[in-house]
C-alpha cells in the first residue's frame, strides 16, 4: 500500500520534472536562435552595409554581393554544424522526430530513439538548422525533445553510465511509453504554447489506448513545461508582464475577430486547395526521399546536400530581394531586417520581401496574419509561396533536425493572404475581409494538408491565436484540406513511417480483411521450450534467435509431416531478459538432482537486464543441467485460435499494446506466433485491395 | 467499396444533424428559462411590486409577503410540472443524466436510457425545473439530451412507432455508443460553448476506447453545436455582433488577467477547500439519497418532496433578503432583478442579496466573478454560500431533471470571492488582488470536488471563460481538489452509479486483484448449446434465460461430479437475436430430414430484431426439428484460461469493450463464461483491501 502511494508520488514529481526540462530546452532553442539572428543582423549584416555605405568597398552592385556571400557563408557554416552534428554522430536525430515518436508510442522500438545523444544533438541541431537559414521549423525537433527527456528522467538516467537510479520502478516498457507521451505533450505545449493541443496531440498521434489517469498526468506536465517557458522567456526577452510570453510559435491575437457566414464556401475553398498543396508536398518529398535513399546513401553527398541546400535557400532569398521590388512605407507592417532594407528601398520604406524571406519564420507568420491591407503586393506573396513552397519540400528529409510545421504554416499563410487579397478585389464593397485572416486559414489549410492531424491541430493552432473564434472555420478548413489530402495521398508522417518499414499498425485494421485468418497471419517457424529445460538449450536458443520473448508448452514432439516440431499445449511464455537473468544467477541444478531449482528470484532481480551486454557463457557440465521454468513464467498468455480473423487480431494488437499473440488448435496446441509485424504487413491501398508489405526487420 | 463510401458519408451527415438538433433542445431549453423568468419579474413582481406602492394592498410587511407568496406559488407551479413528467411520464429523466449516459457509454444498457420520451421529459422538465428556482443547473440535462439526441438520429428513429428507415447500418450496439458519445459532446458544447470540452468530456467520462476517427466526428458534431447555438441566440437576442453569444452558460471574460506567483499557493489552499467541501458534498448527497430510497419512494411522497424543496428555496431567498441588508449602489455590479430591489432598498440602490438569489444562476456566477470589489459584503457572500450548498445537497437528486454543473459553481464562486475578499484584508498593501479571480478558482474548486472530473472540466472552464491564461491555477486547483476530495469519497457520478448497483467498470483493475483467477470470477452454471440442435431446446433455452448470447460447443455430456453438464470444446457463439431470427425465419428441417438447413439468411436479416416483442411459439412438429447453428455463430469468441488473472479479464473488457469472456480450460473446453457483471463486482474500498459487491440484475 505504502508502496503503491510512493509510485504515485513518484509518477507526478517525474512529470513535473519533465516538463521543467522540455521547457529548458524550448527556452535553450529558443535563446540560441535569437542569438544567432542577432548577430547575423547586428554584427555581420550591419556592418557590412555601414562599410558599404561608406563606399570602402567597390560600389554599387559588388557591395550587395559581399553581403550575400558573408551571408550564405554564415549560414553555410551553421547548415554544416547541424549535419556533422546528425550525419556522424546521431543520424536517428534527423528529421522532425514526430515519425520516430509516433512509431515509439505504438509500441515499437527503434534503438536510441529517446537518448541521451539523440536528444542533444535535436536541441542544439535544429538551432543550428534554423539560424542557418533552411526552411526548417523547430517545433517538431521539440516534440521530439520533449520525448527524449520523458524517457531520461522516468528510467533515472538518460544513458547507462550515469545511473544515479531513481525511479527504478518506471524501468519497464509500459511505463516509459507512458512518460515518452507526458513528454511529447510537453514539447508540444513549449512550442506552441498549447497544453491542451499537447495532451490532444500526444492522444491522437501516439497513445494506442487512452487512460484517464495518464492523460492527467500528461496534462501537468504542459501545463508545467508551458508556464515554465513563459516565465522565463518574459523574464528573458524583459517583454511586459509577467507571463505574457506564449510558446515558441505564437501567432498573435486577431483584432478583428469577426467572420460571416458567407465567408465559410471560401474558407472551404482554401481547405481544398490546402489539401491538394498539401499532397502535391507529401508526394513530392516522397519522392525525393525515394531518390535519396537510392543516390545520396553515402555520409559525404548527405553532408554536401544539406550545405548545397543552405546555400540555395539564401541565394533564392537574395535573387527575389534583387529581382521583386516591393518596397512598403515604415509602420505599416512589422519590420525586422533593417540592414537589409537599405540596401534596395529608399529611407523611410522597408523591403516587404527581406521581411518576408529573412526574418524569423514565426515572425513573418505573425506579420502575414496580422499585417494590415497593402503590406504586401501580391506578386510577392505568390513567389515567396511558390519558393517557399519548394524549398521547404526539399529540406525536409535531409541530414539536419527539422520539422515541417512553421514551412507549412508559412507556406500556407502566403498563399492564404493572397486568396484573401483575390478575394477583396473580386468583392471590393464588401467590409470586413481581413487578408490576415484567409491568411490563418491558409496556413491551417496547407499544414493539415500536409500532416493530416485532426483534433490536436485544430487545439494546437486555436491555442497559438489565443482565440476560440474561429474554431469553426479552422476545423472545417483542417477537414475538407485531410479529406482531399487523403484522396491523393498519405500523410507526411505516415509517408515517412511508410519509407522507413517500420511495422505501424494504424487505427483500424484494413478493410476487405475478413477472410485473413490467423493460420494465415501468424509465422508457424517458432521457437518453444518445455518448462523444464536443459540450460544447453537455452543457451543455445539465445545465441541462435533474437526473439523477446518464447512460448512454453507441455511437451514437443517430432511431427510425422513437417520438420517442425509439434508443440504441445501452450502453458505460458517466459521473457529473454529473464532467462538471460535465471543463467547469470545460475538458478538450475545438475543433472539428476531434486528439488529446488536453485534459489528463487524476484522480480526485482529481472529489471536491469542489458540485452546488448549479456554474452552468456556456459561450461560443459552447466550445458546438462536443468531449469525450471514454471515459478517465472507468464501463465497467460494472449492467444486467439487458428480461424480468428484478421480484425479480430487487429483489435486485440490494438486495444491491447500487445507485441505478440500466441495461436493455438482447438486442442490448446501451439500452432504459431504473430507479432506487431505479421499483423502490420496487409495494408490498405487505394483502392480497398489489400496489400502485403514486406519489412525490413527492426528488432522488436 | 461504393457501400463502405457511403456509410462514410452518412456517419458525417448523421454528425452534423446531431449537432444542429442538439442546439436546437439547447435553445429551447435557454428561451423558455428566459422567458419565464421575463414573465415572473415583469409580469408577476412588477405588477405586484406597483400596486404595493400604489398603496391597494395593506402597507408594509403585508405587502411584501403577497409577493412573496406569487412568487412562491409561481415557482411551485414550475417544479409541479417538472416533477409530474418525470414521475408519471419518464423516470429515468430525473436527476443531471451524466451517470446514465456514464454507463452507457460503458457498455450498458439501460432501459429507455436514450429515447425520445426520456429526451422530451429533460428539455422541457429541465426548463420547468430552472424556471422554477430551484439550485438546479441546466448542463448536466443538456448534456443528456444530447446523448438521447445522438441515439435517435443515428438510429434513424427515436421511436419505434416512427421509423422513416433511415441509416439502418447504424443499428447495432457499436454504432450508437459512438454516436451517443457525440451527441454528449454536442451537449457540452452547447451548454458552455466548448467544443473541445466537450470532446474531452465524452472522452473522459465515457468512450472506453480512442479511436481517432471517432474523436474527429465528436468534434465535428460539438463545433456544429456550438455554432448553430451561438448564431440562433445572438439572433434570438439581438445581441450585437453576429456569432458572439457563448453556449448557455458563459462566464465572460476576465479584464485583469494577470496573476502572480505568490499567489499561487493561495490557489491551492482554494483548490484544498474545495476538495472538502466537495467531498462533504458528496457525502451528505449520498445519505439524502440512501434515505430517499428507504423512506421517501412512493410517487406522491416524491412529488411533494419536490414542491417542498421549491418552496424552502423560495422561502431562504427572501428570508435573506430581508435578514440581510446588503443595499449597493446601483452601476457598481451588474443588476438583474430590478422589482426586487425596490422592496428592500433606497433609490439609487439595489440589493445584491437579490441580485444573487434572484437572478438567473449563471448571471450569478457572472457577477460573482467579474463585479468590482465592494459589490457584496463579506457576510452576504457566506450566508448565500452555506444556503445555496444546503439547497443544492438537497435539491441533487430530487424527481426533476437538474444538474449539478452551475449550483456547485455558484456556491464555490460566492466562497472564493469571501477567500479573495479575505486576501485583500490580509494584504490591503498588494494590487492586483481581485476577488473575482478567487471566485473563480473557488467555483472550479468546488465544481472539481463535486464531480472529480480533470481535463475536461479544465477545458471547458478555459473555454467558457475564453482565456487561457488561467490555465495552470485552474488546472492546479482542479487537481489538488480530486486529491483532496478522493481521500474523503468518490466523485457524485461514481456514487450515484453505485447506489444504482449499475456495473461500471472503471479504469483500472482494483488493487491488489492478481491472486483473483478467472476460476473465481466466472460463472460456471451457463446455458450452451451443440452446433446442432433441436428447435424445442432453443424455444426452451430462449423462454426460461434472459441471456444476450450463448456459446456453442462440439458436445454437451452428463457430468459425473456435478448436476451442470459437462461441456465440450469451445466453438463459436450466437447472440440471441440471431436465434430469434432463425426461428421466425424457419430456417430449419424436420427431423430425418438432412441437406441444407433451410434458406440461408444473410446479416441484413439480423438486424431489427426487437427482443420485447419476440415471442416465439412453435408447433409441436416444429419443436422436433433440427436447427445448424455453424453457418451463422462467430466463430472465435475472446476466450482465457482458468487461471488468467482479474486484471488481464479486466484489460481485456475494458481495452476492448467486451460484453462476456468464455473460459476454458487447458482442453479449450468450455468451462464458464464471464459476464461485465461479474468483473464489476470486485470493487477498490479505502484500504485497498478489494470488496465483493452484489449487483442488482439490470439486463445487459
Amino acid at each position: 500500500q505504502l508502496n503503491l502511494r510512493r509510485i504515485q508520488l513518484n509518477r507526478w514529481i517525474a512529470c513535473f520534472l519533465i516538463g521543467i526540462c522540455t521547457a529548458l530546452a524550448g527556452i535553450v532553442i529558443d535563446i540560441l536562435v535569437h542569438t544567432s539572428a542577432d548577430f547575423k543582423f547586428h554584427y555581420i549584416l550591419q556592418t557590412l552595409v555601414d562599410r558599404c555605405d561608406n563606399g570602402e568597398a567597390i560600389a554599387g552592385g559588388g557591395c550587395m554581393w559581399l553581403v550575400q556571400l558573408a551571408w550564405m557563408a554564415y549560414n553555410c557554416s551553421m547548415v554544416f554544424l547541424a549535419a556533422c552534428l546528425v550525419i556522424f554522430w546521431s543520424p536517428i536525430a534527423a528529421g522532425s522526430g514526430i515519425p520516430q515518436i509516433k512509431c515509439f508510442l505504438n509500441g515499437i522500438h527503434i534503438p536510441e530513439v529517446v537518448g541521451l545523444k539523440t536528444l542533444v544533438v535535436k536541441v542544439f541541431g535544429v538551432s543550428a538548422a534554423v539560424a542557418g537559414g533552411l526552411c526548417a521549423g523547430k517545433e517538431g525537433p521539440m516534440i521530439h525533445s520533449g520525448g527524449a527527456i520523458g524517457a531520461g528522467i522516468s528510467q533515472g538516467k538518460l544513458h547507462k553510465k550515469l545511473d544515479p537510479g531513481f525511479f527504478k520502478e518506471f524501468r519497464n516498457d509500459r511505463e516509459k511509453r507512458d512518460f515518452v507521451s507526458a513528454g511529447a505533450a510537453a514539447g508540444v505545449a513549449a512550442a506552441f504554447g498549447s497544453p491542451i493541443g499537447g495532451v490532444l496531440f500526444a492522444i491522437e498521434e501516439g497513445a494506442s489506448f487512452w487512460n484517464q489517469a495518464l492523460t492527467w498526468r500528461m496534462f501537468f506536465s504542459a501545463m508545467i513545461s508551458s508556464f515554465t517557458l513563459n516565465a522565463t522567456l518574459t523574464y528573458y526577452f524583459k517583454q511586459g508582464g509577467l507571463l505574457s510570453w506564449n510558446g515558441l510559435a505564437n501567432f498573435g491575437v486577431f483584432e478583428d475577430k469577426s467572420y460571416t457566414i458567407w465567408e465559410i464556401p471560401l474558407f472551404l475553398m482554401v481547405g481544398v486547395i490546402g489539401g491538394c498543396t498539401g499532397a502535391l508536398f507529401n508526394s513530392l518529398n516522397y519522392r525525393i526521399s525515394e531518390f535519396r535513399k537510392k543516390f545520396v546513401s553515402n555520409k559525404w553527398q548527405r553532408l554536401v546536400e544539406a550545405l548545397l541546400v543552405a546555400a540555395v535557400s539564401a541565394f533564392t532569398g537574395f535573387v527575389t530581394l534583387f529581382v521583386v521590388d516591393d518596397c512598403v512605407p515604415l509602420g505599416l507592417g512589422m519590420n525586422r531586417t533593417e540592414g537589409l532594407n537599405r540596401l534596395y528601398c529608399k529611407k523611410g520604406e522597408y523591403s516587404a520581401v527581406a521581411n518576408l524571406f529573412f526574418a524569423n519564420p514565426e515572425e513573418s507568420v505573425k506579420s502575414l496574419f496580422h499585417s494590415p491591407i497593402g503590406s504586401f503586393k501580391p506578386t510577392t506573396l505568390l513567389i515567396f509561396a511558390i519558393e517557399y513552397f519548394v524549398l521547404s519540400v526539399w529540406t525536409f528529409g535531409l541530414a539536419v533536425p527539422s520539422g515541417v510545421f512553421i514551412p507549412a504554416l508559412l507556406t500556407g499563410a502566403a498563399w492564404g493572404r493572397l486568396f484573401g487579397l483575390g478575394v477583396e478585389w473580386l468583392f471590393p464593397n464588401v467590409a470586413g475581409i481581413d487578408p490576415g485572416k484567409y491568411a490563418l486559414m491558409g496556413a491551417a489549410a496547407q499544414l493539415g494538408g500536409v500532416v493530416r492531424m485532426t483534433i490536436s491541430l485544430t487545439a494546437i493552432i486555436l491555442e497559438a491565436t489565443k482565440d476560440m473564434t474561429f474554431g469553426l472555420p479552422i476545423m472545417l478548413v483542417l477537414m475538407i484540406a485531410k479529406w482531399v489530402g487523403d484522396f491523393f495521398s498519405e500523410g507526411l508522417y505516415d509517408l515517412c513511417i511508410e519509407l522507413s518499414e517500420v511495422p505501424l499498425l494504424g487505427w483500424n485494421a484494413p478493410k476487405m480483411a475478413r477472410n485473413i485468418t490467423a493460420s494465415k497471419v501468424m509465422r508457424s517457424d517458432l521457437v518453444a521450450m518445455e518448462k523444464r529445460v536443459r540450460v544447453g538449450r537455452v543457451v543455445e536458443i539465445l545465441a541462435a534467435t533474437s526473439h523477446h520473448a518464447f512460448p512454453l508448452v507441455d511437451r514437443i514432439d517430432e511431427s510425422d509431416t513437417s520438420r517442425l516440431p509439434d508443440y504441445g499445449r501452450l502453458e505460458g511464455y517466459i521473457l529473454r531478459t529473464q532467462l538471460v537473468a535465471l543463467l547469470k544467477k545460475r538458478a538450475f541444478v545438475g543433472e539428476g538432482e531434486e528439488g529446488l531449482m536453485g534459489e528463487m528470484m524476484s522480480e526485482q532481480d529481472f529489471i536491469d537486464v542489458d540485452l546488448r551486454e549479456e554474452k552468456v557463457e556456459m561450461g560443459a557440465a552447466d550445458e546438462m543441467a536443468m531449469m525450471d521454468l514454471a515459478p517465472y513464467m507468464h501463465s497467460h498468455p494472449h492467444r486467439v485460435p487458428l480461424n480468428a480473423s484478421l480484425p479480430f487480431i487487429y483489435r486485440l494488437f490494438r486495444g491491447l499494446g500487445l507485441r505478440y499473440l500466441m495461436v493455438v488448435n482447438e486442442d490448446n496446441r501451439l500452432r504459431g506466433i504473430i507479432t506487431r509485424k505479421d499483423v502490420a504487413r496487409f495494408k490498405n491501398t487505394k483502392g480497398f485491395a489489400l496489400r502485403e508489405l514486406f519489412i525490413s526487420d527492426h528488432q522488436f
